[in-house]
C-alpha cells in the first residue's frame, strides 16, 4: 500500500476528472465509493485500476477485509488523509473506501446468450432513474439493460449510487436505434414496449420468459418508430390529474408485474 | 402588471429566497415553475402570492393566457426581462413563466373525511422520491400523504417538480409518530405497511378501498414501532444481488397493486 499525501498527486487528480462524463470516457474508468458498493464489485469480480482508503474513515472490519481482499489481488491500492479523500469523495459521511474500476460494456449479441428479462431505455436523461431502474431490474431477476441513442451515462456517480450494485450485476449495452432496430428484426427476441394510455393493461399481457421491456424517454415516451418494432404494447392504467408516471416508478411497475408472472408460473 | 428590473428588487430576493427550506417555512410560501405545474395550480386553485413571467421567454399561448386568469383573479403579476427570470430559474431551458404559491398543510382528522388511500411516509429523506412518490399516488387516485417524524420538505424546489402536479392534488400532512399513532389508534383507519423481507406477499393481500400505505425511511425501512401499529404488512418479493428497491419505486409497486385490485373490483 502506498501513501499519498499531497492533494496536487496525479493519480489524486485523475480520480476526481473521473466525475466529468468525457473524462469517463475518454479513459474507460469510472468512480465507486462506499463499502457496500465496493463490497459488490469484489464479489462481482469488477476489474480494479486504484482502490483509495482513509485509515482515519474506515472503521468497518468488513470493510477493512475488503482492503485486504482487493490488495491481495494486486490492485494498487492508496492510503490517504481525511482532508484528501473528503476531497474526492461525493457522499455525505464517506466511509473512507472508494475505488476506480473498468467500464464494462456489454454487445447485443451477448443477449441471445445470456437470454432472460431485459431493459431498453430510449434516451434516458436522469442517472438517478437509470441507476435506480438498474437496481429494480436486477431485484426482479434482470441480465441487462439496453440504452438507445443519445442517454446518460450509466456510469455516472449518481447512477453507480441509486444502482445499489445493479451497475455490477447487470450488462450494459449501447447502441443507435437503428442498430438495435436491425438486430431485433434478426434476432426475433419479443420485445414488449410500454405507452401512455395505449396498448393493452400492463396486468393483462402474458409476457415471455425471455424479453426485452422497452421504454421511451423521460420527456417524450416512446416514439412510433419504437412501437413499429415491438412485438406487443402495454399501458399502465391510471387515473388522478398527472398523464404519466416518473421512469423508473413506471419501468419498475411492469419489471415487477413481469417478476411476479414469471414466479407465478414457476410455482 | 408591474415590471421589476433591478435583480436586488427585494421581491426578486424573496422569491430567490425560496430556495431555502427555512425561508420557505418562516414564511409558508413556496415556488414553482414552468407552464405545466402553474396550470395544474390553476386548475386547483392554489393561493398565487406572485406570477412572474418573463415576455421575451413565454411565446406560448396557454402560457399566456394563464397569466390573464391569474391577473384576473388580482394576484400580483410581475414581469421581469430575461437576466431576472434566469436568476430566480431553476429549470434549464426556463418557459419564462414562475410563481409563488401559499403552502396548503392538512391535518390528520381530515383524512377521516375524504377516506380512500393515503400514502404515510416515515423520514423520507430525498425530495426527488418523495415528489415522484406525489405524482404515483395522483396517477394511482390517492387522496394525500402524511409524512412522519423528520422528513425533506415536500415544497422543496425538486420534490415540487417530481411530483408533477401532486403536490397541488394530494393533502399534504406532516406529523411525529407519536401523534400519527395516536390517532391512528382512535380512528382504527386501516394501516398496511411494506417491509423487506418480511410480510405477505404484496399482490396476495386484499387491500381495503379506504387505507394507509406506510412504508419506512430510504435508509432504514420500517422498524418494530411502525409495523406494531400495522394491521397488516406486506412485503416484495424479489431477486438479485441488492436487498432493496429505491423508496420511490417500491412506494409505486405497491400503490399499483392497490389501485389494480380496486379496478378489478370495479369492473
Amino acid at each position: 500500500m502506498k501513501t499519498i499525501t499531497s492533494p496536487s498527486n496525479p493519480t489524486i487528480k485523475f480520480i476526481r476528472s473521473l466525475r466529468q462524463r468525457k473524462e469517463r470516457k475518454s479513459t474507460g474508468f469510472f468512480y465507486v465509493e462506499g463499502i457496500r458498493l465496493i463490497g459488490e464489485a469484489v464479489r462481482t469480480q469488477q476489474r480494479f485500476l486504484h482502490v483509495i482508503i482513509c485509515p482515519e474513515l474506515l472503521d468497518s472490519p468488513f470493510g477493512k477485509e475488503l482492503v485486504t481482499t482487493i490488495e491481495g489481488q494486486g490492485v494498487d491500492t492508496i492510503s490517504v488523509p481525511e482532508a484528501i479523500f473528503n476531497s474526492i469523495s461525493l457522499k455525505e459521511g464517506p466511509q473512507g473506501i472508494a475505488a476506480v474500476l473498468e467500464e464494462n460494456w456489454g454487445v447485443l449479441e451477448e443477449l441471445i446468450i445470456k437470454k432472460g428479462l431485459w431493459v431498453a431505455l430510449d434516451a434516458v436523461q436522469d442517472p438517478g432513474n437509470l441507476g435506480s431502474i438498474l437496481r429494480s431490474l436486477d431485484a426482479a431477476g434482470g441480465q441487462g439493460i439496453i440504452l438507445l441513442d443519445e442517454s446518460t451515462d450509466p456510469y455516472h456517480p449518481t447512477s453507480v449510487r441509486a444502482s445499489m450494485g445493479g451497475i455490477f450485476s447487470q450488462k450494459i449495452i449501447q447502441c443507435s436505434f437503428a442498430t438495435f432496430s436491425n438486430w431485433k428484426t434478426r434476432s426475433t427476441y419479443p420485445l414488449i414496449g410500454t405507452l401512455c394510455g395505449e396498448g393493452l393493461n400492463y396486468r393483462r399481457y402474458n409476457y415471455p420468459e425471455d424479453m426485452i421491456l422497452l421504454m421511451g424517454s423521460e420527456q417524450k415516451g416512446l416514439s412510433s418508430k419504437h412501437k413499429e418494432i415491438c412485438d406487443g404494447v402495454v399501458t399502465i392504467p391510471m387515473k388522478g390529474t398527472v398523464d404519466s408516471l416518473n421512469l423508473s416508478n413506471a419501468t419498475s411497475i411492469v419489471l415487477f408485474e413481469i417478476f411476479a408472472q414469471l414466479q407465478d408460473s414457476i410455482k
